[in-house]
């Protein structure tokens, strides 16, 4: 595939580019950026090593499939987007996209790909209309849950990393992809956040139920609970997955919310507060552990960080960038054991 | 209009049809019930008086318009209804609907009603595709939300009584209809439980923006913060209208969730603790009164309760069908003017 960034190279922004780079790299021939052309993606976007990044879909002939790289605010097809779309169409690419706004119902998008055969890939496009039933849960599937004190902190790389972490300690886990990023990675999911609201429950517990033959599932989290757009997806999730634990993330830094440069961030420990409480309504749940992503500071600073939250939340900590996940297993394996999981 | 019930009695279930005959009687031609056939409305559903229940649409010679009065859980087309739509289309009626299943994507009723020349109103479609921003937010306009224990408890009726009498007492208040029935009854709002959920909260700040040259606005609410199903509708619109005050409406006697008998309620003293917590996460907010509905209870009984919750909580009170709203109105009137607006 190539994967389509429209200039964007902000880690948030691009993250779907960011991450397939960073665990489908077999999958990626090139990334798509005039401006940035000649670099590699290793420069450009911090992963990806040598993989090229090109002027024009002509450079990348191999490729079969054209991926949208971006997640913006509202998930609209910009113009620059569009127009390459319709050029890998015209090259025979299938077109893999996880925006809001399907390429399948724009009606020259579609017809341009019957006439040339390829497919319309629209990860967040979804039928999900049953409630939430509360029936039929298997609780010796113990439930892990990555929430955030905001958009792109990271709760997909950690439900990621933890998840495969877990495996190579011998226990039998699976990552729940939640998000349109994460389905793309796993192959599997439900892109939570694209859901008609009354169903965003139902189609959470769903994914429980689909999943809990596992040791241990791992759902990704979404946006955050006190996030001013996207508070319902988070809340909606975190109800329907009715989790056993909690991984708290967050971004060192990062004082406003995502985009909203004018709305500061409640402390983490509010974060914390607020999570325990709306989860315990459904079902019993603590926090067990945190997710640090310090990307922007040193090693010596996010270890300093790492200690801080240790101390102040009393579970441990870990930029699993940087530190691995071994920390967070062994929180997981503990937490599990101690409620009889 | 023609209420279809579906031989639904019950006042949750049949919200819709008991709202209209108590805030659209005028509109109201008879109740379309085939088992109850020969009652009166008043019988039947407590309200409407003497609109009469009939047995087949032939006997509703003047209306022209058919309405689905029911509200079931998700929202899909049983076969009965059905039928009767079909039949109602055939005598070139029009269909009101606020289910989710839309009426306008079934191909045989759109064809019907295309060759009939008669409306598909799908109160619930939207095409809600943009993201709270937070901005040119009016605070000058006093925002009231009603909030609830549990779906079908009189939210929406608390809302429609408190505008009214905010009006009569010569205040500029306006009720704002969140849900499928307040928008029949009020002629316009959002059906906010039938976005997709990145944009509810996107769409009710919306609302706040079309309706803040008012003096006062009083949002009508959905389902409750601690449901299984729809905690994520009720969130997402607390979030987005980000009110001022709240109103928190219950049933007395109800133990558990409507629907989900196995699961049971928290108290009282837990949901004004929920909402003003996740309220105040975005904007300054107090339970300033309580919507009691005793409709199983004796005036004695309910006498008693609102003595009882006015002293545990320290706000006023009030079955507002059966007391009148006038310490509610005292209430927001008072609170507005504490905090300057």
């Amino acid at each position: 595939m190539v994967l389509l960034t429209a200039g964007v190279t902000n880690v948030g922004t691009a993250k779907t580019a960011v991450n397939l780079l960073r665990y489908k790299p077999e999958e990626v021939v090139a990334v798509l950026d005039p401006a940035n052309a000649g670099k590699t993606a290793g420069e450009l976007l911090g992963v990806g090593g040598s993989i090229p990044v090109i002027r024009e879909l002509a450079e990348a002939a191999g490729a079969n499939m054209v991926t949208i790289g971006i997640a913006p605010a509202g998930g609209k097809l910009s113009p620059d987007l569009r127009s390459v779309v319709l050029e890998g169409i015209a090259r025979r690419m299938d077109v893999l996209s996880g925006l809001h706004t399907f390429l399948s119902d724009d009606s020259e998008i579609a017809t341009a790909a019957s006439e040339k055969g390829v497919r319309l890939i629209d990860v967040r496009k979804n039928t999900e209309r049953d409630v939430a039933q509360r029936k039929n849960v298997n609780e010796k599937c113990f439930r892990v849950h990555t929430v955030g004190h905001d958009c792109n902190v990271g709760k997909m790389v950690v439900s990621v990393e933890l998840t495969r972490a877990l495996q190579r300690a011998g226990h039998e886990a699976k990552f729940v992809a939640t998000g349109q990023t994460g389905m793309m990675i796993e192959g599997d999911g439900c892109p939570i956040d694209a859901v008609v609201v009354d169903f965003i429950n139902g189609a959470a517990e769903k994914l429980v139920l689909q999943n809990q033959d596992h040791e241990i599932m791992v759902v990704e989290g979404q946006g955050s609970i006190a996030h001013p757009r996207y508070s319902a997806v988070t809340l909606g999730l975190l109800h329907g997955c009715m989790p056993d634990a909690l991984i708290l993330c967050y971004e060192m830094g990062r004082k406003s919310v995502y985009g909203m440069e004018e709305v500061p961030l409640p402390d983490l420990g509010k974060f914390k507060e607020l999570y325990e409480l709306m989860a315990n309504v459904m079902h019993p749940c603590k926090v067990i552990g945190i997710g640090i992503n310090g990307r922007k500071f040193s090693d010596e600073e996010v270890r300093r960080e790492k200690e801080r939250v240790e101390k102040e939340f009393g579970v441990p900590a870990a930029d699993v960038l940087r530190h691995g996940s071994d920390t967070l297993v062994k929180a997981v394996l503990e937490f599990k054991k101690k409620i009889g999981k």
